[in-house]
């Protein structure tokens, strides 16, 4: 008996790596302050809550393998809002975005096709292509010009006859970067060229800090057909554990060759799509005040990030991340030691390691992914801890 | 842009197909007789939905990717009561049996290598492999022994250096037998002389029929490294809507691979764990009231069956389901038929044509599975409007 290829080939992620670093931190008794989680700390909302308190089932049954219709219906106005014209048979409802990545992947890939990513990107992007056989090539962003989209040339130098799709996520994360409308055209150049997919994964449309507009996949024209949008709605609703996501798609022949994986998989979650369904009824209040929340723990956090000697972090436009440069040959090593040989008066970091998001591990090993999912007060001390973990590691390394 | 292999393979099944003529028969007026479908009709134990009720969360957020701690250890209890020896670690909660099926399947088959199935079996089974790109080969069990397990000669012509893992469903679905101790310890035989993986899919234990023990995979001794179980909650306490079932083996080393695959899609249902954690706890009244339920249903449709002229189906040991050979020539177009051109006073059946459960359609041609998950007046009104049925087809047939 032996281990598939494809299990074996799967990365372990540089968090999951440390986990048990920053489990064994915590029973000794030191504070971690996890900058290395997406995991919003803001209340799901309350009629999100409550919607599952009063859902009033006396039997929890199959859902539709496309999603309740109602959530789908519903859907549609929340898209609408963002100028994206669907109709609830365009929308198919999956356990999350990650889901949604994996049938997109499924469907429009053959074993030893390529998908070209940004890098950095998010690293399950890799691991699910890896899962299905595909071969992911990249195109370079860099932090000196805060991960903008590269030149066209740059996509073209990757694409062969073997090109299937270009996945991007916008606002992205890592990066935090936000994509204009000039890049986002020349996308559509380039997919409309090659006749690719784009999937653009769109997950964190809520969070962007610029007034730069925002520009879905969906709004291009002429590529209707080739956009495959992948959404979640585990962001914006601080409800990550609900499992609800969907693919979006004008192209009727994906939407039904995905629709045979949903099938397989007989149905997404019953009550997640019921708590999504009430979700997209929270108060323009709560919207705001996360918003305004996030908005104030970026600017907070990026500045003190900046003003720690030898850390540079350009500063994200979106979503709540950002990929920081800090002053050590390893972060791989660094983030690892911040949890088993460093604590500041009992307190300590969880960063996540540069390496796990690029396709070449080494050309992240300058750099961490910080989440601001924490509140201030936390982020300031996490800033204090890190200059010092910087101060005595960079005694260690020379 | 094109749709992949893969996807162009993945079957859409009968049942799939017949879909949109039920729905059809139902804008008509037409009463539908389910007999087409697992979805359980009993109501969730109350305990399950109080629990839901009353989680009192402020923030739905991720758990963790192996599944809550507390759910699995709660698990530990159950299987206990099964003669089923684990620890917490040795459990994978997966989004629902299906979702630990594709991840066995993941983890043990490369492309190209080969699983065995009895046939007739479950239909996603078939979808799985071919979307992973394992190669399903069967060996045959027969409507008129039973559906017993087929003797080791059978099982050894499908074995080639390519096989890797036999999969069997305990009850089975669709056939509703149940293994004896003397097949099982054969299954071991095999397993054990070829070292493959034994992937046994058991989540029908609670409804056994008759007095035969019942014999778990993790029951066989000599094979605890190739034993993966696949389990689920949905069909006990009928919650299939919250997706929340198990992949559980004493391999460490598939449980590390399993957990790179749980890993790129973050966590299962956070909601639905909370739902099966106290389903673990639901009163033995409500486990008996449901099993007299379903063996009364079963003896009542059973016995209806066989006395319509030309129909014959054993008796189902376990599960809800039951294949049944029908006096046609081509179920596929005779439960289309009865949804499309038949009615017997305002109502008709949909039944599952036998093709989708046959890795060669054709040997399904004269059967149907049917499960009982009616009250027994739908029941008796659906052996009526097929009784009928079958006589008006049977004149145009001919």
């Amino acid at each position: 008996m032996e281990i598939s290829e494809r299990a074996s080939n799967m990365p372990q992620s540089p968090i999951r790596k440390l986990a048990k670093y920053a489990d064994a931190a915590k029973r000794n008794g030191i504070k971690v302050y996890h900058l290395n989680i997406g995991q919003p700390d803001i209340a799901t909302p309350a009629c999100a809550l409550e919607a599952v308190r009063t859902a009033n089932k006396s039997i929890l049954e199959y859902s539709p393998s496309q999603g309740l219709r109602s959530l789908r219906s519903k859907m549609v106005g929340y898209y609408a809002e963002y100028g994206i014209d669907l109709s609830p048979d365009e929308i198919i409802v999956t356990a999350g975005g990650s889901e949604a990545i994996q049938f997109a992947y499924m469907t429009c890939l053959n074993p030893g096709d390529e998908i070209i990513v940004t890098d950095p990107s998010y690293a399950n992007y890799m691991a699910f292509a890896i899962s299905c056989g595909a071969v992911v090539k990249s195109v370079k962003t860099n932090i000196e010009d805060g991960f903008r989209l590269p030149p066209m040339e740059a996509f073209e130098e990757q694409i062969t006859n073997k090109t299937k799709a270009i996945l991007i996520c916008n606002p992205n994360n890592p990066t935090g970067y936000l994509y204009t409308k000039q890049e986002m055209n020349r996308l559509r150049d380039i997919v409309k060229k090659h006749n690719l997919y784009l999937i653009s994964d769109e997950v964190y449309r809520e969070f962007i800090y610029t007034k730069r507009p925002y520009i879905s996949a969906c709004h291009l024209e002429g590529i209707e057909e080739n956009v495959i949008l992948v959404d979640s709605v585990s962001k914006r609703y601080s409800e990550c554990g609900i499992r609800i996501g969907a693919l979006i798609t004008k192209n009727k022949e994906v939407r039904q060759a995905v629709m045979k994986f949903c099938q397989a998989r007989l149905s997404p979650p019953l009550l997640g799509q019921i708590v999504a369904e009430a979700s997209i009824s929270t108060p323009e209040e709560y919207m705001e005040e996360t918003y305004d929340e996030y908005l104030s723990r970026r600017n907070f956090l990026i500045d003190g990030l900046n003003q720690i000697p030898g850390v540079y972090t350009p500063s994200p436009m979106g979503a709540f991340y950002s990929m920081v440069r800090l002053p050590v040959n390893d972060t791989d090593k660094f983030c690892q030691w911040c949890l088993t040989d460093f604590q500041y008066e009992g307190q300590t970091v969880m960063m996540a390691p540069g390496s796990g998001f690029y396709t070449n591990p080494e050309e992240g090993k300058h750099q961490v992914r910080v989440a601001y999912c924490l509140n201030k007060e936390d982020l300031a001390q996490a800033l204090i801890v890190l200059r010092k973990a910087l101060e005595e590691y960079q005694k260690i390394e020379q």
